[in-house]
This record gives structure tokens, sequence and C-alpha cells, in this order.
């Protein structure tokens, strides 16, 4: 490796400092193991039990969810913590009006969608709604063709919460069924800031065996055929 | 355990049988540990050696791609493997003329901007474009306000292969430094998909230590004070 490693290095000037670099000792393969397998048993969770989060755990998973990646190095990701129970129940209170907005738009699959728990606001241990940040207007990097980037790290950010959840033996359900502007403003957010995302996060008593909406028969698993093409759209 | 998952289920209609939840064993520190390792030690990757990645491993990380949360699970996510190398070299291209124009865009940090290396496509052993679907207006679950929610799901699965690929030992890259109608048309990508994402994937020497855009002194990580508020806006 060390050969290969400073020919590489000579090749770029970019990295002045082998002090920058990690070999990394490899993930041995309980380590890889364990990636896969939150990867495979996260839930997007709408049950949960109301025991409080664990303050470390919750402070370690803000630590996971801070460092994903974020286009340009942005970190565009602000996240509030809800712990006035007025203010929970005023969220709660913008997605139910949202959810039933949904369902008037969904037609035909109204009533399957108003059987759905969508949702455990006022459940979860915790909730964080979290927001774009303002500002977002000077990052360029990455962002010029597509201003949308800001967005991705933020999921990013919550992907990483989520497996540290799963990880951790806790449940979280990302909630995107509100009015973003209705939040920002429950929430005086500043100018330019944009919520998306009410997380509910907390202890469960069990976990989704498969995802929820397949369990509900919304939707099924497409195979993954139909999502990988090669040097083409996928022919599905 | 059990009582309690008994209460949870009798108050809870929808999920009608036991079979459809898991009692799951709880991680143990090791497997913890390793989600949170493959969290902290993730790098957004731009150095490659040329190495072939291995096709199970390929597979594998498409496959915890798949296994992403999605809105509604509507799965928007599409991956095209790009094998050709005249599509590479074309992709490549616009890459570069997107960096320039971007180059330009930032003015008095033009010429730090130029000095980055921020892209690996003619280098790494794989370069996936990472596109939303087509006919996602049909999809109104999640996303009646907050319609940019597919691109939240694509960014999940992205983040859920960067984490599967640094448990492997490779390395990944999101490269947003496109146009994406640009990208479209090369690849003859059906009306309404867009690309998001061109990855590169790939064996590397090493890991940055720490984020490469903070090596380069380009940005900070932030305090996590400053992203984090309770009932309010963080204070900064």
């Amino acid at each position: 490796m060390a050969p290969r490693a400073a020919q590489w290095m000579s090749e770029e000037s970019i990295l002045q400092s082998s002090a920058e670099l990690v070999l990394a000792r490899p993930f041995d393969r309980a380590e890889r193991e364990a990636v896969y397998r939150a990867i495979a048993e996260r839930r997007d969770m709408r049950h949960f039990l109301p025991d409080p989060v664990a303050p470390d755990v919750l402070q370690r998973l803000l630590w996971a969810a801070h460092h994903a990646p974020s286009v340009g190095y942005m970190q565009p990701w602000r996240f509030i913590r809800i712990t006035d129970r007025a203010l929970r129940v005023a969220l709660h209170a913008l997605v139910e009006e949202e959810r039933l907005a949904t369902a008037q738009a969904l037609g035909e699959r109204k009533d399957a969608f108003m059987r759905l728990k969508v949702e455990g606001v006022l459940e979860a241990g915790e909730v964080l709604v979290v927001s774009l940040a303002d500002g977002r207007e000077h990052h360029v990097f990455g962002r010029r063709t597509l201003p949308e980037m800001d967005l991705a790290s933020v999921a990013c950010a919550i992907q990483n919460m989520w497996l540290a959840a799963r990880a951790e033996g806790l449940g979280l359900g990302w909630v995107s069924i509100f009015d973003p502007r209705k939040v920002a403003a429950l929430l005086a957010m500043p100018d330019g800031a944009k919520p998306v995302a009410i997380v509910c996060l907390g202890h469960v008593a069990a976990y989704y065996a498969r995802p929820m909406l397949e369990i509900e028969r919304w939707a099924e698993r497409m195979p993954l055929s139909a999502v990988v093409g090669e040097n083409a759209w996928p022919s599905g």
C-alpha cells in the first residue's frame, strides 16, 4: 500500500502532507456486517413508546447528523429540539391539517391513506424540526446548476441519524406532511430558512419487520433491476 | 419487552399481525461502534486508484442504496452504471465545463476553487449517474407541500451507499458540478427524469484524515452548538 500511496501523492499536488491522509485499518467482517445490518433494519417508524431518550444518546445522534457530507462543506442543516409541550402540540396540529389536505389530494387512495399512521409527533420521546439554513444563496460550490443540493446534504444528515438511531435501538420517523411556511412561522425561523423534516425519535416496542407501507400494502419494493441500468436508463 | 409490545399493539389497529413486528436483538457495543465508525470515517473522495470494483461489492452497494427510506415508499432513485469509456469521457467534459462556470461565479474565491480537485470521474473504478425518476408527479404522499422530498430520498440512498462503501474499504465522491439538462440529454433520460449526482466509486490509496475542504482550508466544521437550538432557531 505504501508505495502506491507515495506515487499517488506525487501525482496530486493539492494534498501536501501525508499527515492529512489515513491508511485506515480495514473494517473487519463483523464491523462491515454491522453497517449493513443498520441499513437493512432501519425503519421509518410511526409507533413510539413515551420513554425519554437519554441525553447522551441524543447528543451522539446529533453528532452523527453533523458529520454528514455537505455540498461545498456548507453544513446547511439546523436542528430545533422541541421540548415545549405547547409547541409540540402546535406542530402536531399543522401535521394533522396537512394530513387531511393530502388525503383530499390523493383522490381514490384517500381512504387507504387515512387508515395509515403517518406520524408519531405526540408520542415520541423526542421531536426535532430539521431545517435548511438561511443564507444559502452565498454558497455556489456544487450548487450553481443544482441549488437543491443543500437539501440533499440535510437528507444525508438525517440518514446518518437514522442509522445511528437504529444502532442505538431507537426508532426514527421523518414526517414531511406539513406546510413549511406554517412551521417556519410557528418557530420564528429567519427569512430564507425552510423546514424540511419533523423528526420523531424515541424508544419503540418493536420495529416493523418490513417497511410499514409495504406491510400496509401501500406499495411494494421494486426489483433492483428496475432501478439500475448500464450506460442507459433502466429498462424496468 | 413483551407485555409492552402487546399493549402497544392493542392501542394501534393498523398493524394487525405481530408477525409484522420484530423484537430485534439489540446492536451490541461493537456493532454500534462500527456504525459510528463508518459515519466518522466516511469521506467525500476525489482521489482514486484505477483498480476495478469487484462485481459483488458493487451489487451490495446498490442493494444498500435501494434499502434507503423513501417518501411514500416511492423509490425515486435510478442508477446508470457507466461502463462505456466514451460516455465517461463525455460526462467528464460536462463536469469540466461546469467547473469553469462555477469558478467564474465564485468571484474572489475563483482561484482557491480552481486549485481544488473536485471530481475523479476519469480515474475512479466505477462511475454511476444517479437520477430522479420520471413520473414523480403521481406521488403525492409526503410531497404535496414539499415536492422536493423525492430528492431527499435519493440523497438517503446515496448516503447508504457512501457508508457501505466506507465499510467495504472503498471511496465514494458525490459530484454535483454539471448541468443536469446536459447530462440527461447525454444519457437519453426520459422526460421528467433529473440527474442529481455523478458518483465516483473506487479503491483509494488512503482516506483524507479530515474532510478535504477542511484540509484545503475552504471551510471549517461549525460547532454543533451553532446548528442546534431548543424550541427556537440556533443562536449560533
